[in-house]
């Protein structure tokens, strides 16, 4: 993989898809294409100021557009695709977050219904510093502000569903989606099972940090230019999202209510060291009990997203995805900047 | 506090408590004594070899001993008290962990009802290191052995509840309890809200380490010698559990569904940003939004505990507990080991 | 049983229970004593105008009063005791409802938090006339009247808990307690599985009527004239809370989120039909998915109660409970008025 | 509406819709026509025997075939689809019924994940006596025999999905779908807001008779020839199904957990009071918890539902759905048989 091909992909405002699934694809890659891709913030770009109150500017559904899909040559039913993230970074020196009424974790929802007024709408625009990799928090009720790191992350990525569904950008579930976790980040891989031939990979929905569990269900919201390297493993499945980083295998489960996108990611977990690393399922499941690390994704999208994450250094001997990321890794390092 | 009383407590067997609140103290304390404590393990010492399985040798409801009620002089509801983790060193050279028939987060449970067989019952002896602080696991269906950090916490801490109630020691609520935390290691303060006179603090469940979430509802359950220093706080209300380490701030929650012990969790974070570091509610929440870390505790008691954290070095200027976590920091360091 | 022993208790107001476990007997009675009883409101008889908001006129956790607790001679760990509600009449021509900040199904609660402002503090007074046997409904915010039913029933029936927990009266779970079905009315027999030598029955929390699921947590609160058998089955253990009319077997379970309420009563009348009535688990299974009504009780306490029927005419032949509720029935027949 | 036109439609087995949204209509109809379908059964008849397992005979995601969708003409969003059921009748004189592996409230699932074995795979065939109206069960562990009363009705009704979503049809949610409720009989009306162009209205899975709850997630499954009359509501929205039959209004509400569902049939019950029948929200909120039936739906399906009732005769004056109930009922007594 000395030389692969590299593909750039800035969609034009009426080529974003909205949805996972029922939309044409973007263009088709092969296996080991590089992506140079823009994606939009997932305001569609349209909260510019303290002013741009979401129910004024957005339309629904035209919420957290996506770049791709993507058809991924070869990509079949039972198959993997794996995304590696080369680089995430902010493509303007600001970002945005605000509330949206009736969504977020504190305060009743379309679901969670009662008879409480929303809270009140409000913007916060984050000022990014690109040298120094910091985002400036500036208190709209107060002079108090605060510098965080920056740490770039996608929160949605996934492909086309199974059992002929289409869903919104907004919906984590099996097939990806708006998972919404801060550990997907760059120099991670992540690993989507296949559903539909060319698997139909789109992203976005760039924050350039994020708090577990997206309290007010947005995080920095910023759009973004990233590099990935998109692969395929044929003859292996993936149920559920799995990400590897170098130091960690990461399990997700996405669900309602939050214990069972718990279920769902330890389960995964105990799976993996069943099937990758010859513990038996039992075996696996005292080991993740006691060494597992579970960092809540997000508790305020249309499922809630897990994490179960496991030190490779814990690890019994054995080898999973075909290492492949470790190859992706040094592909990686062999990219132009 | 240059002077503090040091008491030693080592409960004979029939002297552990077996819930929190409807127990008599054990002893009276003044505030900023220095506790030298002996704690059972969660089985009551009684799971000693594969052999010992808790459906046999185990007697509910004489499960999790506490070592307490501690009577904290001056306490009254509307106080905090603080218990401030000195050091936690387990008192034996191994530890036990088990599957329990219809507990635990991968199995069906007596309210999680189903018509399935239970998992099989299943022990696991673990080497303990404590030169080498590590935690050695052997499989029980291969010969794979993995070593891990030792990282002891206390999986209870808490007081007599709110209400009139006598809750069992296996249960984690408003009043602390059986929260499962692995926040809860050395160094740490906590803090509960005092419900009745005296507080009445007891501890328990010493856990060699612990993963996030506990998944099987069992850690690496360990006898502890532990110290502690109990402060009171006069005139602070503490709604739910919180800690405080050198780096972190840290609200905890216990319910129900779990979005909800992540829901009480977060707001306990936004409402202790707005009461002690400036912020309005709304501002706290996008700070929380985008800087919390949210790890889970337990996913198998009867409430499940989740945890919100936040670093000291992006506070807003501010006190908080009357910088009691600082002072016990240093009256620990005088301590004679 | 031609000659059942009557007694009468009305307590005085420092006489009521407000937990279950935790209170010595009012009295001792034996199997087969016919009680006549009356019950103070949820409220202790506090709220008697529109302006008696609870807030201001009820202090916690004096809320909901239990008349009780009775020994029932010879009730011991593993025997159940049996309640026949002979009649349950209102005591006053008036009933009182509310809503209560934070609590309540459509309403942010202490646990499911939000951090939007508490729903209005509204007081409506029923007027009963029960001659007639009706309740009126008087809106307030317009002139809209309307005349609902008379159906009376105690929200609250319960022994001590196990497990050595004392356990609030506001509270539903396997030993009973505040499990809010309508169900629960005259011409039925509740079973409550015995936790401690005694039992230590209580009642309390009259309703003159109340809706599937008491949506805003209060019903119609009435002082209640009630006589009830109380009988004892050795030997026979009952884990939840079940039920019989003359014409349904009854299950329940209490728990969340609701999904576990619903397994329990479900698994509950599944092995109940298993153990008395011939059926394997699978037939049951199948008999009680298509057979089953499932109204809900409450969605609004600290544990949600949910109920599953079984019209006798549609079960196999076998008897249940010792024919206990059939007898019960003739007895109550000969108590003079 | 004297002369009402009538469509005959039975699809070819490869016209069956598996998806709400999605699929080309398969004809176009003008408000107030009469429609005489046939339904298969949700295993596209394929489940004929005992010998007949889901996992062996079905294959996934061709499960719950739809009749429709039908193209209602004028119908655009921010309407209102009205379903008025005139008859239901079973197509055959046996229905079937199955456990499903990891389906169904008393199992883990895909989603409430647990390490345990998933329950036997069983085929219950049902006998259906349509001169007498009987369902008969047969046990597969025994003799035993039980007649149960014919109570047809249809599992799933639903139209396209907002949002450019495409629903499987075994999903229920605000677009209606696979809602599996009782009171989806002959004589009601069903309300559904239209999303899309056309409504896109499609309707299956009848059930020969089912138990509130679905316990095991299937009933007694039978293809129907079911007869409806579908009319158009112009300028009226519908946030969630509604039901209308001669004695009651009917909310229904579909989410996960199961008090999700129970807020949102609650809310809109209260709404509809609002809206309709004068009365404010709080007083609206007062009425429904003293006066609701709340049977449950299903808790089996990817959504779980809950029911919310009131008796007409209840209501304050008011009128609601231009009458349309009334008139259909009318023009559905003018239909010859």
């Amino acid at each position: 993989m000395s030389d692969p091909k590299i593909v750039t992909v800035r969609p034009e405002p009426d080529q974003f898809a909205w949805t996972f699934g029922g939309v044409p694809p973007l263009t088709h890659i092969k296996p080991g294409t590089v992506l140079r891709l823009y994606t939009e913030d997932c305001f569609a770009g349209r909260v510019r100021s303290e002013k741009d109150l979401v129910s004024r500017v957005c339309e629904f559904p035209f919420l957290n557009p996506q770049t791709g899909p993507f058809y991924v040559e070869g990509a079949e039913p039972g198959d993997t695709v794996a995304v590696h993230f080369v680089s995430i970074e902010p493509a303007r020196d600001w970002a945005a977050s605000t509330t949206v009424p009736l969504f977020g974790a504190l305060t009743s929802t379309h679901t969670t219904a009662s008879l409480q007024e929303p809270l009140p709408e409000v913007v916060w625009m984050w000022e990014l510093d690109r040298a120094r990799r910091t985002c400036l928090f500036s208190a709209r009720d107060s002079g108090i502000q605060i510098e965080l790191p920056m740490d770039p992350m996608h929160g949605t990525v996934g492909v086309a569903p199974a059992g002929l569904e289409v869903r919104s950008a907004l919906v984590p579930d099996a097939h990806g989606g708006n998972m919404d976790t801060p550990e997907m980040r760059s120099g991670v891989t992540c690993f989507l099972g296949v559903n539909v031939a060319g698997a139909m990979l789109s992203l976005g929905d760039g924050h350039a940090r994020q708090g577990e569990g997206e309290t007010c269900g947005v995080a920095v919201e910023c759009a973004m230019n990233t590099v990935v390297i998109v692969e395929l493993l044929k003859g292996v499945t993936t149920p559920w999202p799995r990400l590897e980083s170098d130091t960690h295998i990461i399990s997700t489960g996405s669900a309602r209510p939050l214990e069972d996108a718990f279920r769902i990611a330890q389960l995964d977990l105990v799976d993996w060291l069943n099937r990758d690393f010859g513990l038996s399922r039992l075996d696996a499941y005292q080991l993740v009990t006691q060494a597992a690390e579970s960092p809540l994704a997000n508790v305020c999208d249309t499922n809630y997203t897990c994490v179960a994450k496991l030190r490779k250094q814990w690890l019994p001997a054995g080898t999973t995805h075909r290492e492949l990321h470790r190859q992706l890794r040094e592909t990686a390092s062999l990219i132009p900047a």
